[in-house]
């Protein structure tokens, strides 16, 4: 999602150090001091508006949470309603997924969420999406072994895309959707981010993979 | 697809030894003997009335093809139109698909074609989908390096299965579409089964993908 810029944005951030962080290069290997216990890390990168990383954290109090977000305005709103809220188990970063071996050591996050990010449809834009190889393998590199990466999208081109990006980067496949919303199962324990509340009542199929970065075995 | 068998579908194969094999064991390694001219060679698994492997012997001459069929009466319906048109470059076999290490030496096959293949949804069914790993094994024993699987389905609970399946079991994604007939490109040379152009004029998506077993390299 692309936002104008609110002049209230960049000071609100800056009013709030305890709760986002704009310089997350300095929190690298030390972000469980940012939380009131330790507990496993789960990031998402490209967090929105915030309803799926605040949901989460509301429902998981046995878990932290970082929500990153690049644009400053739409991480203001995330972070007016982390001010009112206050969850002890979210962090939030205004920065750039692209850093993320830069804001982590290895192993230090134990799962990632992408939900709806920028589709990049064009060709030359390959690089900038998020299952591109080079972000497969910053995820790979912070990441503990056990991780999963939860990738979810309504754009079939991006999802064609990722599919074969992370097969042919070797990554594991542990479970696939291709109309999420149609598998009962599946929708039991399903976090809806804003967008996909909006477009899977349009009836689009939501595409949803599971995958992690465990060595595969040849049978 | 399953049909009631017909008293006339035996004798008709038995009659017709040129252009079908019942005892494809037989041939192991010596395929190329009953073409006219030694070319790559392509199988179809489960070619149901035989649409798509015959219209594929047609366009391209410069390919040998055998269609595979489990049912006496499906393959018999299939011999019927080669018997009219008599494909120089088309061969059937009668016999089920799980035997393929049996009829081909390994190596002896270029590439692979699974189309619209029984879904078997049941969890304790799964052994028989085409695309569980022991067909998988089965499909790289036979086939050259080079040699790829297409498949196609309308079934999402099939599609989503295989691409799970030949993950896990190391495959190398190629090509993967989630609504062949929307992609123009891939339509080019799009060729159907009577199946998928029923159910694709209904607007139900195709799913395909193509993919090889050629050792993943890590990033």
């Amino acid at each position: 999602m692309r936002l104008r810029n609110k002049p209230w944005a960049k000071p609100l951030i800056d009013g709030n150090p305890d709760l986002i962080v704009t310089n997350p290069n300095e929190y690298r290997g030390k972000w469980e001091t940012r939380f009131k216990r330790s507990a496993p890390l789960f990031i998402e990168v490209g967090m929105g508006k915030g309803g799926f990383i605040i949901e989460l954290a509301r429902l998981h109090p046995e878990n932290n949470y970082i929500g990153i977000e690049i644009q400053t305005t739409v991480a203001a709103i995330v972070l007016k309603k982390q001010i009112e809220i206050k969850l002890p188990n979210l962090q939030l970063i205004c920065a750039n997924g692209s850093g993320l071996s830069e804001y982590f050591e290895e192993n230090e996050i134990d799962g990632i969420f992408l939900n709806f990010s920028d589709p990049w449809p064009k060709k030359r834009q390959e690089k900038r999406r998020l299952t591109y190889r080079t972000f497969l393998k910053q995820y790979q590199n912070v990441m503990s072994d056990e991780g999963t990466i939860e990738f979810k999208t309504d754009n079939r081109g991006l999802f064609e895309y990722s599919l074969k990006s992370m097969n042919n980067y070797g990554m594991n496949f542990e479970q696939v959707f291709l109309d999420l919303h149609k598998n009962e199962e599946a929708m039991l324990d399903n976090v809806m981010t804003e967008y996909e509340e909006k477009f899977s009542k349009k009836g689009q199929p939501i595409y949803k993979i599971v995958a992690n970065f465990q060595k595969l075995e040849q049978v």
